[in-house]
C-alpha cells in the first residue's frame, strides 16, 4: 500500500500542479513564456516536493508587512505646536520619512527578486522552504540597518550591518539556486527538459550574486571613503532599471549587439517582463490591511483612558472622558474608509488586468508607498488643535498623499491600455462595456482629493469640515457610481451629439454609447 | 464586438470558478457536500459578476489582524522588576491578557461566520464588496470596545458600544443575504438550483441574526442589571458549542428529535462541518506573518539610540551603544525562528491535510491564540536582569506558551488522524510513508519546549543559556529531522525486534519498517 500510495501523491501533486497552471492560464494567457503542455519527465523519488503557493503568500505578507511598519516611527513623532522645536522636529520627521520611503523601495527590490527566482523554482521540499524562512528572517532585519544609517549616517556600522545582511541574503538566494538545479524535478518545466541547464543556473547565478558583490565592495569603501558607499548602494537599489537603460541606449546607438537567446528574457530586467500577478495582489493585500489597521493600535493602546483619571477629572463619567478622543475615532473610521476604497479600486483594476508587468508592479509599488503614508496623514490631522495652521496643513498633506495614491493607480491601467490585447480584459479595453466605469472607479479618488485640497485652499475656515465631509460621501459615491457614469455620459451625449436618440431608451445597448472618447472624461 | 466580449467574460468568470473548483476538489475531495458538477443555469446580464477569492483574502489579512495585535498592549506594559509595585502590574498584565485572549476568541467566531457565510455566497459583485469592508470596518472596530469593557468592568458604556458595533455587523451580514438572494447567480450552485430558495434564505437569516439579538437583549439588560449582560455575551460567544452540546444531548436522551433535511447540513454547528481550508491557511498565515514581525516594529522604534546620547554616553561609539540592545536582537532572531519554524510545521501538516472541520478550525484558533502570546514572553525574557528570579520565570511561560502553540498543532493532526479517510492524505495516514516524520515534526517543539521548561527548572542557574541553545538548535534540528526519523527508527527496531535484518540494507523499501506503533515514538 505504501508504495501505490506514493506514487498516488506525486500524481496528486503534479495534477495540481497542472490545474494551477491552467487556472494561472485562463487568469493570464500570456504571463509565462514557457510551453506548458509538457508533463514533468522525471516523477519519481521526490515524495516531499510540495507546490510552493502557500510558503509564497507567507513570504508576501512578511514582506509587504516590514514595507509598511516603518511609517510607525514617522506616525509616532510627536510634532509639538511649537514654534521653537519645530525645525528639530521637521528635521527628524525628514529623515524618518526618508529611512520609511528607502526601505519601502529596498524591500519592494528585494520582493521583486524573490518573485523571479520563485518563477524558475516552482516546487519546494522542506530544505528550501526553511532556506527561505532564513532569507526573510534576513529581509525583515534591513529597516532596522536603515534607521542606523539615517540616524548615525556618519557612522559606518549601518553600512556594514545593511551590507553584510544583504551579502548572506544573495549566498542563501545563491544555494537556493543550487540546490534547485541538483533536484531538477523542483524546476520550472522549460528548465527542467532543456538540455543546457548549467547555462540557466550560471545566468542566474550571475544575476543574483551582483548585488551582494557590490555590497562587499561598498563595505569595504565605507573603511576608506563612506560617502562612495553610499553612491554603490542607490546603484544597487536602481541597478536593474540602469541596467536596462544602460541596455536600451546600447542598443538605439550601435543596434542589436548580443544575440540573447529568446528563452533567456525570463531573467532580464524588461520593463515589459511579467510579473506573477497573483503575488502583486497578495503583496497589496498584505499592505493595505496592515495600513488600515495601523490606527486601531494606536488607538487600542493609547486612547483607553487610565481609570484613576477618569475618576478624578471626569467625576466618573467615562462617556465624558471619551468625547476627548472623539477627533480619533473619526481619524480611524476615515482612514479605514480610505484604504478600503482604494484597495476596493485596486481590486477592481486587478480583476480585470491579464498579465502584470515589471513596469506596472513599479507603479504598484508607488501607489502602495503613498498609501503606506496615510495614517500618518490621519495621525496629522487630529493631532493639532481645530482651525489652526498645522491642522490645514496636515489635511492638505492628507489630500496629496490621497492623490498620488490615486493617481499612481490610475497609472497601472493607463500603461496597461497600451498594450492591451496582452495585459487586460476585453471588457475595460477602450470601447470595452466596462471601460468608462473602470476610468470612473480609478479617477474618483485623485478628481475628490484635489478638489478637497482646493476647496481647504480657498476656504481655510472650513478645512476640517470639508475634510470630513469629503470622508463621509466617497463611499456613497462609489455605491452609485455606475448610476453616475450613465448619467455623465449621457450629459455628454446631449452636449456633444443632441441629435441621437435619448440614451435612456437604448440603456440595454450601451455598446456604442461607452465608446465615447477618451480624453473628454478625464478633463 | 462589445457584446461578443461580453458573453466572453461570462465564459471567462464562470470557467474560472469552476477551474477553482476542481482544483478545490483535487485538493479537498469531500470538502463540500455539493454537487459540482452543475454549470449555472444564468449566465446572462451579470456582467460585474467576481470570483470572490481575492476579497476573502483581503478578509482574512485584516480579521488575521486584528486577531493578533491586542498582544501589542499586554507587550508594551512595562513590568518593573520592583516588588511592590508588582502585584497591580500583573493585576494589569492579567487584565491585558484577558483582553487580548477574548478579543482573539470573539473575532475567530466572527471569522468563522464570515467563511460560512461565503461559503453561501461564491460570487460578489461592488455593492457585496462594499458592504463587506463596512461589515471588517466594524468588526476591527471590536478590540477597542473589550478594552474599554475590560478597563472599566461596571461601566455599561463598553457593553453598549460591543453590542451596538455587532448589531450593525449582523444588519449588515443580513443585508449581503437579503441581496445576494435577490441576485441568485451570486449563490452557491447547490442554491442556485435549488427550488426553496426562501426557505434557505430564512435558515441563514435566522442563523445570523440570533447573535445581534442577543446583543440587542444584552444591551438592554446593561441599564438594569450588568451582570446578566457579561453572562449573556459569553453565551454569544460559546453559542455555538452551547447548542451543539444542547442538540447532541437531547438527541442522546430521546433520540432524533427533529428530522432536518440533509441539504440544511451546511449551515451547522456541526464540529464536522467543512471549513474552507484555504482561508484557514489564509487566516494562520496572517497571524504567523503578524507575530514574526511583531518584535523588528519594537527594535525599529526604540533601539536606534539618540545621537546625543551616544555622544555623551559612549563617547561617540556606536557599537558600544548598540551593544546594550544585544538581548533584544537575540529575542527578535529567536522568536522570528521560532514563529517561522512553527509556521513550517503548521505548513507541512496543511500541505496534507485534505479537508478542514470545524474542529480542526478550532484547535488551530487555540494554537494561533498561543503562538499571538509569542513576543509577549520572548520581549519578558530580554527585560529583565540575567540570573533574576523573573528572568526565569519568563523563560519558563515562554516555553509553556511554545509547548501549547506546539501541542495544539498535534492535536489538530490526531483529530484528523480519527476520520483519516475523510480529512487526511494517504501519504501520512497511519501506516503511510510519511506518518512517522509528521509525527516527528509535530512533537519536536512541544517536546523540545518541554525539556527546557525542565533543564531550567533543575539548572536554573544556566536557564538563559538552555533558552538560546534551544533557539539556536532547533532550527538545525528541522534540518536533519529526515535523518533522526530515520536512526529513531533502527534504534527502535534493535530493541523491540533485533532478529529482523538491518534496516541499513532495505532503506529504499522503508514502507513496512515505517509501521512501527504509533506509541512508542510518542513516548
Amino acid at each position: 500500500m505504501g508504495e501505490n500510495d506514493d506514487s498516488d501523491i506525486i500524481e496528486h501533486h503534479v495534477e495540481e500542479e497542472m490545474e494551477k497552471k491552467s487556472g494561472a492560464r485562463s487568469h493570464a494567457p500570456s504571463s509565462s513564456s514557457f510551453p506548458e503542455s509538457i508533463s514533468p519527465s522525471d516523477r519519481e523519488g521526490h515524495s516531499s516536493t510540495q507546490s510552493s503557493h502557500r510558503l509564497l503568500a507567507y513570504s508576501d505578507a512578511l514582506i509587504s508587512i516590514i514595507a509598511t511598519v516603518m511609517i510607525l516611527p514617522v506616525a509616532h513623532t510627536k510634532v509639538e505646536d511649537n514654534e521653537e522645536l519645530r525645525e528639530s522636529v521637521q528635521l527628524l520627521l525628514t529623515t524618518k520619512i526618508a529611512v520609511y520611503l528607502m526601505t519601502f523601495l529596498i524591500v519592494t527590490v528585494a520582493w521583486a527578486a524573490h518573485i523571479r527566482l520563485f518563477q524558475v523554482i516552482v516546487r519546494i521540499d522542506d530544505c528550501l522552504a526553511l532556506l527561505n524562512l532564513a532569507c526573510m528572517m534576513l529581509i525583515t532585519f534591513l529597516p532596522y540597518t536603515f534607521s542606523l544609517m539615517a540616524t548615525f549616517p556618519e557612522n559606518i556600522l549601518g553600512i556594514l550591518l545593511f551590507c553584510g545582511c544583504v551579502m548572506v541574503i544573495g549566498v542563501i538566494q545563491a544555494l537556493i539556486v543550487v540546490y534547485a538545479f541538483s533536484r531538477p524535478f523542483l524546476l520550472n518545466e522549460q528548465i527542467q527538459i532543456s538540455e543546457n541547464q548549467s547555462f540557466y543556473k550560471q545566468h542566474i547565478l550571475k544575476v543574483i550574486m551582483r548585488v551582494p558583490i557590490m555590497c562587499f565592495f561598498a563595505s569595504i569603501f565605507s573603511f576608506i571613503f563612506f560617502q562612495l558607499s553610499y553612491v554603490l548602494l542607490a546603484i544597487v537599489i536602481f541597478l536593474p532599471y540602469i541596467s536596462e537603460a544602460v541596455k536600451w541606449c546600447r542598443s538605439k546607438a550601435i543596434g542589436q549587439v548580443e544575440e540573447t537567446p529568446d528563452s533567456m528574457l525570463f531573467y532580464t530586467y524588461l520593463p515589459n517582463e511579467p510579473l506573477n500577478k497573483e503575488r502583486v495582489e497578495a503583496f497589496s493585500d498584505g499592505v493595505y490591511a496592515i495600513v488600515a489597521t495601523l490606527l486601531i493600535l494606536d488607538i487600542c493602546e493609547d486612547n483607553v483612558p487610565d481609570p484613576a483619571v477618569v475618576q478624578k477629572k471626569y467625576g466618573g463619567s467615562l462617556t465624558a472622558a471619551l468625547q476627548d478622543y472623539g477627533p480619533e475615532y473619526l481619524a480611524y473610521f476615515g482612514s479605514f474608509a480610505t484604504v478600503g476604497l482604494l484597495w476596493f479600486v485596486h481590486h477592481s483594476l486587478f480583476l480585470h488586468v491579464t498579465k502584470t508587468t515589471r513596469f506596472m508592479g513599479l507603479l504598484n509599488t508607488f501607489s502602495l508607498a503613498f498609501i503606506g503614508g496615510l495614517p500618518l496623514a490621519y495621525q496629522l490631522t487630529h493631532e493639532f488643535p481645530s482651525n489652526s495652521r498645522n491642522e490645514l496643513e496636515a489635511i492638505q498633506i492628507s489630500c496629496v498623499i490621497i492623490f498620488f495614491a490615486g493617481i499612481f493607480q490610475l497609472a497601472i491601467w493607463v500603461v496597461a491600455l497600451y498594450n492591451e490585447h496582452e495585459t487586460l480584459h476585453p471588457y475595460v479595453r477602450y470601447g470595452g462595456r466596462e471601460h468608462v466605469f473602470m476610468l470612473a472607479k480609478l479617477a474618483l479618488y485623485p478628481c475628490v482629493a484635489l478638489g478637497t485640497f482646493f476647496l481647504t485652499c480657498i476656504l481655510s475656515r472650513f478645512s476640517a469640515q470639508i475634510f470630513h465631509l469629503m470622508e463621509i460621501t466617497v463611499p456613497f459615491a462609489f455605491l452609485v457610481l455606475r448610476l453616475l457614469v450613465r448619467i455623465g455620459l449621457a450629459l455628454l451625449r446631449l452636449i456633444f451629439c443632441p441629435d441621437r436618440p435619448d440614451p435612456r431608451s437604448v440603456v440595454d445597448e450601451e455598446v456604442d454609447e461607452t465608446r465615447v472618447p477618451f480624453n473628454p472624461v478625464v478633463t
